[in-house]
């Protein structure tokens, strides 16, 4: 029995040198023992098993919801999760931001030469688990290698489709004013913790990354029949970032009450240390609902009900006066503008 | 005007100091320029103009394709395409394999901190343009920025849906004892393009890419009802790995004859020099089509009528004994056995 074989039957423990190759990613054999004995293990399933070019599913009647994002975080693996974690929750939270029952997901892999195949590995469990928790499959994948020192241990792009009921506008255009903006938790968890497993900063108590799947509280608001104008995740640019979007198109201010916006002890003492601000860090198991004002407390009993939404509430509103800006009630009692920043405090956070 | 004014009004010609930042990736404002400046203007269609977190679109009934494709050649420009047109083309054809009207793309970019801001425009340029050749449209896109020197330039990951008729089942798994095997042209100068690009070799004649769409050709076939089995495009690894992964299915060997197999001269010539197969040399407008034996002739006069598969012809034949293995009548009267390599023997030629 090869080495090779050994593998296949029982992938774990890997040894140091089963690591990735230029070859891994060549179309052979290589490449074919990545899919069966890593890929196809993992994320098994009908359409994917067939080994075709496209995979072909059925398409429930409705409109369709498409989706991509590229993973580049950096580390792989950080408190609360992993690349692979992060790859499928991100596509799957960003289809229910659209109001999409997610269906479906493609994973394209861009590998460096050298990485830790139990690294690949176990990222690829990690997308499978959080697959099966959403309820989506992944039917279609890529491998590509490239030369050491030509990318950084494992690129993931996870695109996603999804079923949109006939009717549905859910986007910063159908946003009114006099709109409340509701938010579902403390904010600035991932990227403060991504950050300090970067720079092996210490908290007292543990900080974890608030990775979550959004998709549950959001698909149970639609199907309660709650009139939802906009949904945003926010993850790249923070809070701060996804509302100066959302005004932007919207044509009318939005202005938040800082003492309503929660955020944790850890997280304002790292960002005093390291000079950030806790509503421009990314998250990712957060998002904001725009709704008109009398649907706020139907939403808010829902969103209570689940873990991931538990702390929802209240933390502003869209003005009735055209503009495009964000403004913030200071705890101090002033208010200030919220602008968005040319660039993001925390490079490579997802 | 600032600097970044100008380039919104007139993109071109740009200067050797435009260069991607860390902050184009931030999901600011300087994300939002790169999207407004470059990418709105190359792929702009309603759903992407909405700039939401997911585009819903109309989707025809039928059963759902979908594939992904991750693109990391080098160069990034080489003679007959660019990485861009390999982008939109590849993941279009992997959609056309699968008997699929392809419709939408989604484009995820992964670009190298420095890269130059014109190369990008070029490139968004030539995806925009194949996208328009190919009737889809560029729906959803992301876009993260890596350290200088932990990428290299841009990949791009396409992922695309399309629609497939009601009972369409094309895949290794419907190949049939006594199919016929035809090739749509002459292999081997992807590869063999893209090796003298990197390596500046020169030819006596300019060698070009094949790359191409391939959507018309098949979904001429599938319309006129001819009864076909299997396709597959012929990319990593070439024609005798795409045979082999259809033998390994099908279980059935196939038998090809190198004389029906036409490789140009120039790659030829290349390969002798560089020690290469053409068989296993990479292509990106070349695919072959499994059927009857009795529906070859009518295939073959629909090819014909494409300059793409001008010279499509019959190559082989599906064997009736049980195995796995792709056999070639050599031009010197033996038969030998064409196995998978374990890798490619050119690295990142897609």
């Amino acid at each position: 029995m090869t080495k090779n074989e050994f593998i296949m039957d029982c992938p774990l423990p890997f040894n140091d040198y089963d690591r990735v190759l230029l070859a891994h990613g060549g179309g052979g054999t290589l490449t074919q023992q990545l899919i069966e004995r890593i890929f196809l293990p993992a994320f098994g399933n009908n359409p994917l098993l067939k080994r075709h070019d496209a995979s072909v599913v059925d398409f429930p009647s409705g409109s369709l919801a498409m989706t991509t994002d590229s993973y580049v975080v950096k580390p792989l693996f950080f408190p609360g999760g992993d690349i692979g974690k992060l790859a499928v929750t991100g596509t799957v939270n960003d289809l229910a931001m659209a109001g999409a029952k997610p269906l479906y997901l493609s994973a394209g892999f861009i590998l460096e030469e050298g990485l830790p195949l139990e690294s690949l590995w176990k990222i690829a469990q990690s997308m499978r688990q959080t697959a099966d928790q959403a309820g989506v499959s992944i039917i279609t994948g890529d491998t590509k290698v490239v030369d050491k020192g030509k990318g950084d241990g494992v690129f993931i792009n996870t695109a996603g489709v999804g079923v949109v009921k006939a009717g549905m506008d859910l986007s910063p255009a159908s946003v009114k004013a006099g709109d409340a903006v509701l938010l579902s938790g403390d904010v600035g968890r991932h990227g403060i913790a991504i950050m300090a497993a970067r720079e092996d900063l210490e908290f007292e108590t543990k900080l974890e990354s608030d990775c979550a799947l959004l998709h549950e509280p959001i698909l149970t608001l639609l199907s309660q029949g709650i009139e939802v104008h906009c949904l945003r995740d926010l993850t790249r640019g923070g809070l701060a970032s996804a509302l100066n979007e959302i005004s932007q198109v919207a044509g009318h201010p939005i202005l938040i009450s800082e003492d309503q916006i929660p955020v944790r002890e850890e997280v304002n003492a790292a960002c005093e240390i390291l000079g950030l601000d806790p509503f421009y860090v990314a998250n990712e198991g957060r998002f904001v609902v725009i709704l008109p004002e009398k649907e706020v407390e139907k939403a808010l009993l829902i969103l209570k009900k689940f873990e991931v939404s538990g702390a929802a509430r209240k933390i502003g509103q869209v003005l009735a006066d055209p503009g495009k800006s964000v403004r913030l009630n200071s705890l101090t009692g002033a208010t200030r503008i919220i602008d968005l920043l040319s660039g993001e405090q925390l490079p490579r956070i997802c």
